[in-house]
């Protein structure tokens, strides 16, 4: 298997850009396993009657896509989460196209922990999710 | 369909309990939705000999269970999810008995926002995620 970037091979500034579509399916598959079947996310005529008029994802699985790319591909494989902080700037509508940035921003050898910027935008531009994670990669 | 409370209806030190079992087809699941497929998640033989011993849940399948329960329950439906911060300081392990703690901390009146303190623990009464989520109840 692939394996991470330790914390020698990270650098301030690496960074990372995924894009991915997030479909009514995922919604209803994730409102399936988290049990969180708000209706602002799986009902549309109740929906279409909020601010957001329609439905609008489930902030963590718009979240799951920094957390996949921080597993995935940076640091990738073999790293520990240790935390995420989130700031959900903007809906995210049925369809929209997500692109997750995650950048190095500090690293922390003496404990080795690296800290990174983890921001989501959607296909207008506009940031649907600010925050950042602190991860242990690989030894 | 039942209404979440408004922040006139919520007070400090008001608290909502919810256990739930993490089970593999979660995890199977979850790793599906979100296309985090790391092995730590969803391969065995990989996960026996890391220093989890063995395959653990994702960060953010326990971290639903906080949104679940701030949707549905404390404040509750129509209530806005402005942001989370996640502490995972301890490993889920696949079957572990997941309780989940929401606590409302703070009021914020003039901003109609409400503070609450998100915990969850294991079987064994371990913390296995610290944080807070900051919330619009509804209107």
């Amino acid at each position: 298997m692939e394996q991470g970037k330790t914390t020698a091979e990270l650098n301030i500034g690496d960074r990372v850009s995924l894009t991915r579509q997030i479909t009514d399916s995922d919604v209803m598959q994730f409102a399936e396993v988290t049990r969180d079947r708000n209706p602002i996310h799986v009902d549309q005529e109740y929906a279409k009657n909020t601010i957001f008029k329609g439905r609008i994802a489930h902030g963590l699985l718009t979240a799951s896509l920094i957390s996949a790319a921080l597993a995935t591909e940076l640091p990738g494989p073999g790293n520990i989460y240790l935390s995420q902080s989130l700031h959900f700037t903007a809906p995210v509508m049925i369809g929209d196209v997500i692109r997750t940035e995650i950048e190095v921003i500090e690293k922390i050898p003496e404990k080795n922990r690296v800290r990174l910027q983890t921001r989501c935008y959607n296909q207008h531009g506009v940031m649907v999710i600010d925050g950042e994670a602190v991860v242990i990669p690989r030894k």
